[in-house]
């Protein structure tokens, strides 16, 4: 970026926030992934007029625009593809307003998710969408990827609660989609077309979100099965009751043993598969709620059924399930995380398969995630200095999408395309549909200004 | 249309299923708006290769397409514009699938909403979206216009029920947006980008929808207040204490006197409001619920309070609320009904302001609808053949666009742009947001084939 360029964005956020060194460049050159790409400048904007002033300059001088959250994305969307400049949102991250008369918030993209959640519980209500790095990520970057969470089977996914943006345009206009009402048809869903959009479509400066009401009450049950099957018919089971639980996880045999190996929790390590089921609502509600999905898991199998009430004996349940992630990375040390999803009826299926795939390609595979909206997380466990394991890795990759498509789901329940799914985009969009997507990609950002390279190469 | 075409048409259709004669055309002429627009050529595909062909016709002799579901809609959406061919999809009205362990169904666009309703209640399952126009509309015209209902409160849109489209392009390819599962976010989120689009992006050719386990057990209650302050309270009340109730619907003084007069049920001439809500769930949280809903109403100055569990009872004491429509029509020939739709907290605000606008221009003007999510329903009663009344009208209704952006709301909560909102859009997306919609319509329908003329002029 030449010297000019640099002089006239200090001159707009102020030089304390631009960031030149390298030390200081490489701080936002990675995400969750393995991918990595420095920027030639960081830039951290404080409020949409001076995002919008500094997208202006990019189509002038022909610089690309990387925007950035927290950088917990699984997909490699925050990755600098090509040298450019990482527009950092987390200093724009005041909650402007909470009303427990319209169940809304009005945020900057920099708040971070876990600080919302706090903030409006104070206040009684509730925003629902929990992705598991809550205490990190941005709500940015949430909408930006249109997040989930262990939540989202009773409550859905953050495109859900986003009633209105305000967006900075990929040329750089401030426009407001959508508002402060749930219902709101005058035009094309913009706000839907935003979130998700990994960046590629506008800058996000401003959201609205929905709130609900906070539940009253919550119980939490474990169930263990010998085999997996029995696990995902209680699933089936309880829907038949009808019942959707706030959360319903689930761990795999080789996720089990994970975490009995780091945590000593007294898991049975024999155990096909676990549950970790939530209700939640009024009281008498749960009470009912529970019941029926106490039958559910008794019908199906299920050996041993622990359940809580009480928020310390709840922590004690939800203990095994926060620490997979830290757990499964004992075996080896990278991670590769997909996030494939099939519908509900297919997990036998699709965990049969995955551990075919495992069995193939002689590497670990553990299997735990979402049963609910049948969002597994497939992890594949190896070490990134042994390329023929990472060749193996990917090939293993390409065959739980092709599982994943072929019993009628898809590459990405919640982490995104950004650079890791985009050759595969078209198994799942077809030609016709990756055509109308960049048509819409090139005609709002003409000089593919923002995160090129993401999602697919216009 | 040369006769060429014509015959090219026929010959992809079927002559039996392309209609020629005035008299045939007229009846597709209409919606449920005063506006009129004869077809050149009236067309019933029966399958999405069909439809493709045509639109690929479309594209190559220069033609517009007017895309039709059951002609309900009520911003004049389905009406064709110009001289062009109306597309009918009322005859692709197969159920396809319905599963109850994957909770969806797949469908075809002409399927009429009752008969969806009907059909997955049978399998024990429930499709929430309820336009008032159940009986007529189809699912097409719903997804393309993103339609509400009573039971949006707790169930929000259509949108939150569309998982995936077939969906043929303005340039004639077949693609498929979504899938099977509720979370996806593989590339953008065409599903929600085309629920809403108004025919104007691509012709839905089916759709697969996301069902949820039908409620156990409903309980409705009949609430009367002197003040429509206090009912507006009341609904404050109920979210304060957790609850979410199915529906909440408010009827304001002038809609319950045309309803009494026409139908003599006993309701107070003197009621400033009367609110109809309705629970359901599991039977002991329907209980639970009730209690505080009652709780509720009774501390908000409700004066009479009546309350149904059998659907006998029930249906009684919705009968006020479904004969709104045909009422009101009984002071005046010509009903413009608007949904320009606020914040919950501003119904107080917006009720006042509507009965100065009907007290300025001397017209009839009652107010009912949504009150859970501020969708009211303002309708002027008129009659079409004075036109100095249908001026006032025109001038009432801008100041109801208004009213509704300066409380923070929108033009439209359910019945879209189409026509007749469309001088207005600019108020409430701005210029940069109208841009953006248009570069992406451009951008997927370069030749301006679908819908032309509707939502903008491009
Ligand atoms: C341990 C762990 C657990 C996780 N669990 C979950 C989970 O349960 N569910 C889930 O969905 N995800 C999960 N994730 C993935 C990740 O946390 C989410 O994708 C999150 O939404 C990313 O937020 P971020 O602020 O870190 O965004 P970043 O990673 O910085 O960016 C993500 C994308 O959003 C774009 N972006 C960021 N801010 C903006 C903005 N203001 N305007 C426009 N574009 C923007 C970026 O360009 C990029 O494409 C997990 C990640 C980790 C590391
Ligand atoms: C008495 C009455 C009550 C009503 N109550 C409600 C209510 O409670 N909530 C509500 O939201 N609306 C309501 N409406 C409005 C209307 O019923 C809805 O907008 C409905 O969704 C229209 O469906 P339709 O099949 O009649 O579509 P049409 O009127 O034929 O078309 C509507 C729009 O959809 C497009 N379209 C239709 N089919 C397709 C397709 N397959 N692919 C692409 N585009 C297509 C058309 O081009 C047009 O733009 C009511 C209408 C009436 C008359």
């Amino acid at each position: 970026m030449d010297k000019d360029t640099v002089k006239k964005i200090k001159s707009v956020v102020g030089s304390e926030y631009v960031l030149e060194s390298p030390e200081e460049r490489i701080c936002y050159s990675y995400d969750g992934t393995a991918r990595r790409g420095i920027p030639a400048l960081v830039v951290l904007p404080g409020n949409a007029r001076e995002v919008a002033e500094i997208v202006r300059l990019a189509n002038e001088k022909g610089f690309p625009i990387f925007p950035r959250g927290a950088g917990t994305g699984l997909s490699g969307g925050s990755v600098p593809a090509e040298q450019g400049l990482a527009m950092v949102l987390s200093r724009m991250n005041r909650i402007l307003e909470i009303s427990r008369d319209d169940l809304l918030a009005v945020v900057e993209p920099g708040v971070v998710t876990g600080r919302l959640h706090r903030a409006v519980e104070k206040e009684g209500l509730f925003y629902p969408p929990d992705p598991s790095s809550l205490q990190t990520c941005t709500i940015g970057g949430n909408v930006a990827e249109n997040a989930g969470g262990p939540r989202a089977f009773k409550y859905g996914v953050t495109r859900d609660y986003v009633l209105g943006l305000e967006v900075v345009t990929p040329t750089g206009e401030i426009i407001n989609t959508g508002g402060r009402t749930v219902k709101n048809v005058t035009g094309y869903d913009l706000t839907g077309l935003l979130t998700g959009s990994e960046g590629t479509l506008g800058i996000i400066t401003r959201i609205t979100l929905r709130l609900v009401p906070k539940p009253r009450a919550v119980q939490t049950a474990l169930a263990v099965y010998n085999r997996v099957e029995d696990a995902a018919s209680t699933v089936t089971a309880m829907i038949r009751r009808g019942i959707i639980p706030a959360t319903l996880e689930l761990m795999d045999r080789i996720t089990i043993r994970c975490v009995e190996n780091y945590l000593r929790l007294g898991l049975p390590m024999d155990a096909g598969a676990i549950l970790l089921i939530e209700v939640d609502g009024l009281p008498a509600q749960v009470a009912e709620e529970m019941k029926l999905v106490e039958d559910a898991c008794r019908q199906n199998s299920c050996r041993a059924l622990q359940t809580a009430t009480d928020a310390a004996e709840r922590e004690r349940l939800w203990k095994a399930r926060r620490a997979v992630s830290t757990a499964i990375v004992q075996i080896k040390p990278t991670k590769i995380s997909e996030d494939a999803t099939v519908p509900r009826s297919k997990i036998p299926e699709m965990v049969e398969r995955l551990k075919s795939i495992g069995e193939k390609y002689g590497l670990h595979l553990p299997v735990f995630g979402h049963a609910g909206d049948g969002n597994l997380h497939p992890n594949i466990l190896v070490d990134k200095r042994d390329p023929v394991e990472m060749e193996k890795a990917e090939k293993a990759v390409q065959e739980i999408f092709r599982a994943a498509l072929d019993l009628g789901g898809t590459l990405s329940g919640e982490h995104g395309v950004g650079l890791l799914k985009k050759p595969y985009l078209e198994w799942e969009a077809g030609a016709g549909g990756i055509e109308y997507m960049k048509a819409i990609k090139k005609a709002v950002d003409p000089r593919n200004v923002l995160n090129p390279g993401k999602i697919f190469q216009v």
